[in-house]
């Protein structure tokens, strides 16, 4: 499975603001503004609502993490083939607040790429983007962790490293999907993300936590369609 | 919330056989052998399918784990809150197979009791189980790992050391729920177990992986009715 | 091996000014105050340093930690053998810094009481110290973490948190030793500290970070006396 | 600083045949094959070895891990400092038995150029391999978990493994050095794994477990003169 670009993913977390009917609600924002305006918008509600998430929308739908694991005996752990039977269709992996081993990270691709999911592998700087990028996920995104939560878009605050992502991701992986995250919150900010090479956003709060939660989806939906 | 001992919580890891709708039909099953004998029968599916197996059920649901998290900037973890909402009344902590920092289980047995969530903490030998009962959860499950899985239970193959388990953890707290796990797959298992003190017990792949999984947990519920 | 009480522990962290050459000042300073006032003062170094302390100085020596393996395929961990053969006679366990799983205390609690090593363990609060407590190591070290490095004392800032952890852990253990830590960086800290029912301090900044380390040393030694 | 390739790495792991004194004699074994030759042998003993072995023998000394922290609060860590002033020249990373996060792995690279250390990254298989080239450490070294302590050679029984790595990597970086291990145990497999593309080994058992260290230290240092 493919995604158009650009692709806005909505990270949900484990923000009150999107649990439970209110991830179902959140979802049916970011549909409406994905239908639109043609956008691609990708939700990553928490584990225990991905079902009820996927049967109310018709978006693609992400998990924020998948184990590498096989079926059997990993009590407490998150299934591949579980996430998929409930609708997910891709996952987030290495997120800064759920950080991984590298091989994990490579097995994680690896069981991905054979159950049909789409890659999402967050990294934390330029050359660790780069070392993602080699081990060949379908998409790079780009997080420094100083900047998540603050609302100052990194597209904006470090116009120049999300350059050097590009260009040192480039190097090593020339099909790769290259995203960028921390601080996104208007419209502007997924404009110059674009810009500056990317393909598009990964956002959280600036979604989650707005008073209006579709005026600004549909604004970033206007924003890559630009 | 208090559960009535004896108490059978059967794990349903991450079984295929206990994945999607097997975990609505796993859990009706419990259901039945619930209500058909009076037993106590927790089920702890997935998080993916909490929801579905709340909705399906009027038996007790725990998660597997939850993080010692409040809501908020915790991509890929586990919000007591969000099972909470999903149906889910307590939940597995620190099983072999999701073990945890000392400062973690603590923290999680203080939130399970701020949230009103049943605590079932889960540890490796006596000595571990005395140092989980000091921190006061509703239950304590000895598990010998070495036994997780093998189908030779807990019960027959080292009572003496269950029975160390109880006496061990009664010098340090005489209210907690005491049940043990591992190996357990026949009702005689569950019947000895109750014998050498113990309020009952968890059993994962005696149930999951049974050609019948409703005359097992029938035939183990009967036992905790002798 | 039983170390004589009250008990001051300085842990070297890994502070420059308590690496290498400044280890083994360090620790000749803390043997003099010993010395000079008879009390028991046990210097904690970084593994690399261990050695040289050890063979610098008569006082006790603990490592920072050791973890739960046997000689073998262990590349990169702390192995028991290994810091008893460079001259250490004990070691901290779960320091707020380098905290563990429940299993791994108690695995190392078994392996210090085997090889002949005094086994002190940290917990971050009352009911945690409770947890270790009921395992039965030699010593339990009382830290709360938000107090570490601040000069701000827990015996004087938190008399009440210090008094119930002594309660608490003796309710379970009437014979460890019960030390508190945490800003820990005056004479009158460590008076203190015992008046309120501890054997002793875990004292780190307090000592390293001072500008006549003997003079605080010595301080601390005389109020152990009072 | 820049080792001369080709390189043999032994490491020491936590074999009680390689800790204290035996560590120095082991180290001096490797020093007297590598002078005899004019071999790269690095020896890389535990940590709390690292200073007794330094002092003993002129070849270069690795740790086995170093963690990505400053000076400061984090007691039971291994600094780059400490291990610097002890003598090491630089560091495994990442090992098999001491797996890291990628965002780790890449601060211990960034570290280790800061201060002057030689870094040697680990990985698992062809693809993290590349991973962990894309971050520029100075050495690469592949190791299949499941080949180690075996005595079955890497580059005997998956030569096109080796050979795949060394190609994926060389994709992503020209100049990297690249080893390979995992049941290196005879001259031979050193031979193979350099005519496979490789440019040195990283050992352990196979060495430190043998009956005269020396004379199989001599035979590997002799074939990778050949």
């Amino acid at each position: 499975m493919k995604l158009q670009t650009p692709i806005i993913i909505v990270n949900f977390k484990t923000y009150l603001e999107s649990t439970g009917q209110k991830a179902v609600e959140l979802a049916k924002n970011a549909e409406k503004a994905s239908k639109e305006t043609g956008a691609t918008i990708v939700v990553a509600p928490q584990f225990v609502d991905i079902a009820r998430v996927a049967e109310a929308v018709e978006i693609p739908v992400f998990a924020q993490h998948i184990d590498p694991i096989k079926p059997g005996n990993s009590t407490g752990h998150i299934l591949a083939e579980a996430v998929k039977e409930a609708g997910a269709i891709g996952t987030l992996i290495n997120h800064a607040e759920r950080q991984l081993k590298i091989s994990e990270i490579e097995a994680i691709i690896s069981l991905t790429r054979e159950k049909g999911l789409v890659s999402c592998v967050c990294a934390n700087n330029p050359t660790t983007c780069a070392g993602v990028a080699a081990m060949r996920p379908d998409i790079v995104s780009f997080e420094p962790p100083e900047l998540i939560g603050t609302g100052i878009a990194v597209s904006k605050a470090q116009p120049q490293i999300v350059t050097d992502t590009v260009n040192l991701v480039r190097k090593v992986n020339s099909e790769v999907t290259i995203l960028c995250g921390a601080g996104v919150s208007q419209s502007e900010d997924v404009f110059v993300a674009l810009k500056l090479g990317t393909q598009g956003v990964l956002v959280a709060s600036g979604i989650v936590k707005a008073k209006d939660q579709y005026s600004i989806l549909r604004a970033f939906a206007d924003a890559t369609k630009q």
